[in-house]
């Protein structure tokens, strides 16, 4: 066995959110490609990820978008899910797509068009209460093209107002994870551009608020397992959108462009406590299919995630330990590497199949007549994308 | 004076195409912004250039996009630009946004959907033969999102071919000008990412066969200016799209983001033959105005191009090499510098004056009332955009 | 008169730090380039510093490094800096040239290698008593070549740690100044690798606990003058090291390589209260002269950071907010922009001589025989560099 | 087995060059690291590069590096490294280290010091002759720092006429392979930095002159295999310097940063005819061991090439075709990834073992003795760097 009893039994509790949005159509601002059987509705978009974790029971709960996924009768769809057996997750805010916050969100210069931004989140929380969600996630598209287009600085007082209202409106077990990023849509300067900005805005609310890392949104040569370290270090690592790229935010499926990278980025949050029954650090996807298959992406996507959690898991870090004080680079790094080189897939498709999985989810998948029924019942209606 | 009589006669000829799609809207992923007075057709598109020609005289030419900017009788669309004190240029080709071009055009493995590009090129070049053209420009989407997707040796030895056969097709005053990008929308690896491919690429070909510059297309940090010099000393510059950028391809208004570099390429192309009426490197934007104004945001180009090309003229290039020779590092970079630092910006004023154009174009633009006209005019019908 | 008489005002008590390394030999990894009348001892190096500030008015004060300072009596040199003029500032801790610290100094596992860290501060802390200098800044070279080398996020514990104990023997007038820097000579991790680290870092220690800013020291793209923005909103902008670069940290001279950038950030600082008699925010130059003049290089420096700012304070921020909140982009980056083209230096030059300064200062050095003078004396002895 | 029979005998031929500096001390402008045991001598590097090809049979030659590893007798020098087993291989240029070269060598604008330049190759091509090398290599440190301090076109035409003259002294068994690189040590601008430069400059002068690709010196997020596709459709790889990076030119282990990327390398090199006895792609290692041990920091890097390369070719390319003929982005990158994953060490060290090398190469030379000896023998002398 390369894989341990132990990796095997940690591995047991892994949960990894899917976005409904990664069912919908993406693509770039050259084109969007539509494809058959993609999901009208959030109910639909809630299927294919319940099917996600039918075949890998690594994904049970469904993150939404308002107003992507905007419904009326949130109970209902949160029913909808379980029946599926799945859960709806995070609240995601979408402050990007309104004519209104052309220039700015919760940082705008006007108070009309901040207030509309705070109620939209009212409104998310409002969501959350329905679905028993935990996480309010702000991503915010707020930024300027031009120097001189906006007071940077007075952006951030007014982000901070904001966000201080937003933050006192959540319910007692509810979070607030901000996400930074380092550019786009904004092309000079982004609001929350770096994890700092996102810890020194958190950090003003109180305990509920958090930074989450998409692992897409920092520069080129940025060390991602550093700033996982000090996050959980800092007691502000609230959450991931795991997803790779070889340039900006390319939102490729996770660790398809640089899989050593990911498994330095896992290595550190279980180092730092972030894995595991205790941690509080949610985990989800935040990719686009665009020119791949949907529901095997995936399925694809959260498998990448389990096999490298295992070699992670696997690093002998009494070993480490002493390599490390003995000044043994070569060693070290070596341990480091025997654990990243180890092949997991056979024992992992073995322990899938002892819990009644298939060994090869994509294959299952394929096997089912799922996406075969999907394209012939979803005819008409409009495809659900970024805009829906 | 700071700007010498010298310098204003070899202004007195410069042209900067504009492209016919900066008048349309466009945006990022996220969201394409919509304005009051946007263009509808390719008339309206070309009435808008030859506005800002109308109080620049800067920006006699209007390159267009097939099938973009697609009409019945382009003869007819060339009286019509002519009547409007412009000329139809640049002709771009567009084979990304056909669904079947999702793995590519030319590059395709299937030689059915590359006969199917090769034919959208004969289609421009007889377009070419009804505007009088001289440049078919050509920017390919085509690249792959994933290791493994594509073969990159074969897709090269394919676009190799299917150049070689729109190249044949060209009229004996024709030129193919073929436009590198480093990312976008392709995010593993892209066909034509660099000059180097482009220069191989457009070499196999032959004398008529040129790169195309595009200032925003580049990795971080590289030293553009570099690539000019070499271009000019190759004899392969064909064409120049000016934009800036702080990150990828933002295009930005040309000389927005470092307008330092704007004038160290412009320093070149002058050293290198690249400026001038003896030159044959054509001098185009290719800029999105998405939060800004649009006629105004093209007319800032212009005038940004004008102005570094003043600053540009003014090095006083004896006491550089002088400098030079001397291995003086500091006194030959205050050279440049001091071109730079100088204000040409009044001497401009008065001898656009002086030759019947508004010393401030944005004003005169602003107070001519053209704005709202289209605005109050512009009203039903699809405002162009990328996808129109 | 391009420049007012209020920005004449605000730039009178302008003070730019000079590094006394600056005047010694420095270079790259491939080769360091020695000179003639480069500095022999600290005293050579604070005299070079006091040409600059005689020069310019514009350098009241040198810091200096330890160990390459290393005297008998602080208090002796202190005097000796002010009978040229000058007085001493910033000390430099130095812990990256010792055999002990290969692996570590503040963040070595070996706690005798960290106390030893330790020590050396104290002892700046003592010759800053006896210099009167007010600020200790700390740059680590800490950081691992390659994963597992070291443990991140034990060594960012073990950082917390050691600089606790050097703020707690900080004089009650004295603060402790952290820089951060993206990589080098670290080339996989660094422990202090940014601004959000190191801000991380000096929050727990205390008031007089800041952030370093240096402009090299960011990843490709970074928006440093956010970073300014938000540490001066947050209170922990301490200081700036100003140089320029192309690629990494290139240490060349402040303004040459991107001079708009250093517009913004100077913008940015006047707009956060950061500059004037009230700010506590120091500035300093942390430049290679590798290939150019040593003294001509930094006059060439400190009077770019004059000339810039005095273009950062012309901005019309009445207009400026006036085109921000009529949401007019073109506007606002047209305010920016007319400040930035606008040509500064004859005025500069006049009020220089107003004040009994040279108009050019390069040329009254050069004029004035010192660099003979130097280059006939200093022979002999080891030239001063970096590892001097 | 999870390595092919087939595999093995493509293996067999593997040969990766050492050179020799890497046996030397090596460090960053900040600091060079010394370590017991470091050879003092051409010959001692010549007997440590011995000793990893004793444990690995993977590095038959030894690159020297004129003048660091100048000797009275190259003849006897070649006979000394033949009775170690191995033979000496690619002649480096180095003319970065004299001061004459400060403001460039083959590019400088003083015909006298690019005379010596040019003979300094002439010497490296007489020794070629002596030493029985192929390969002349030559990378240039020249470029400028500031704007304006080098006229860029000039340097280009100069460079040309110089590598003309170098290259008609060759002899007919003899290659001349120029090595491109982004930056560093020149910060504005390097004659070489991309490889189209290289490749423009190499084609002028004929058959026998090729690019040298080293994996360090690109510009962030370069796309290196299709580089490496290219060059070897152009017919111009002529070799490669392996190392690896996060950053800039870090020169860490080969596949020590991304080892995927490192992957994808050789699959193109692979696919591109690049290996393999027919091949005329020569491979060598260029990196520094700053922190780490050296011998077994050579012995690493040769085992990663070889397990890389492995990996490489157990890619099933007829499935792999056919997937990318379906259009099956999953399928096809799935099996690109099902040969990264696999685990080729156990195979790798039997087979090692069957052809009487040790199956693990360190832990043999650990066991053997031969660093204790070196430490105990090569005391006093002056240890090799890069400036020996």
């Amino acid at each position: 066995m390369t894989v341990s009893a132990e990796t095997l039994r940690l591995l047991e509790s892994q949960a990894i959110e899917l976005p409904s949005w990664a069912f919908g159509n993406s693509g770039t601002r050259f084109k969007v490609f539509s494809t058959p059987g993609t999901p009208r509705t959030p109910q639909e978009k809630i299927a294919d990820a319940a099917t996600v974790n039918k075949f890998t029971a690594l994904s049970p709960s469904v993150a939404i978008h308002i107003p992507w996924d905007k419904v009326d009768d949130y109970a209902a769809l949160g029913k909808y899910a379980e029946d599926l057996g799945v859960t709806l997750g995070t609240v995601n805010s979408n402050t990007f797509q309104d004519d209104a916050y052309k220039f700015g969100s919760l940082t705008h210069l006007d108070p009309k068009v901040r207030q509309m931004a705070i109620d939209h989140h009212f409104d998310c929380i409002d969501i959350m209460h329905a679905t028993g969600s935990a996480d309010l996630k702000i991503w915010l598209a707020d930024g300027t093209n031009y120097p001189g287009q906006g007071d940077i600085r007075g952006r951030q007082d007014r982000l901070a107002d904001s966000l201080g209202k937003i933050y006192a409106r959540l319910g007692e077990h509810q979070r607030l994870v901000l996400e930074y990023k380092f550019f786009e849509p904004a092309f000079y300067h982004t609001d929350v551009p770096d994890w700092g900005t996102s810890y020194a805005q958190v950090s003003a609310l109180g305990d509920r608020a958090m930074v989450c890392l998409d692992t897409g949104h920092h520069a080129p040569g940025t060390n991602i397992e550093f700033i996982v370290a000090q996050l959980l270090r800092l007691g502000k690592l609230g959450s991931f959108d795991f997803n790779s790229r070889f340039y900006a935010d390319d939102d490729l499926i996770v660790g398809a462009a640089d899989p050593f990278q990911l498994f330095r980025i896992l290595y550190e949050v279980i180092r730092g406590g972030g894995y595991g029954p205790d941690s509080t650090v949610a985990f989800m996807l935040d990719q686009c299919n665009n020119v791949e298959e949907k529901i095997p992406g995936q399925i694809r996507s959260v498998l990448n995630v389990q096999e490298m959690t295992a070699r992670a898991l696997s690093v002998d870090t009494v070993a480490l330990a002493a390599a490390q004080e003995a000044g043994d680079v070569l060693g070290a790094n070596g341990i480091m590497m025997d654990a990243f080189y180890s092949d997991v897939r056979t024992d992992l498709a073995a322990w899938r199949e002892s819990r009644g999985l298939p060994a090869d989810p994509i294959a299952a998948f394929k096997a089912s007549g799922y996406q075969e029924k999907i394209c012939a019942e979803r005819v008409g209606g409009t495809q659900a994308g970024w805009g829906a």
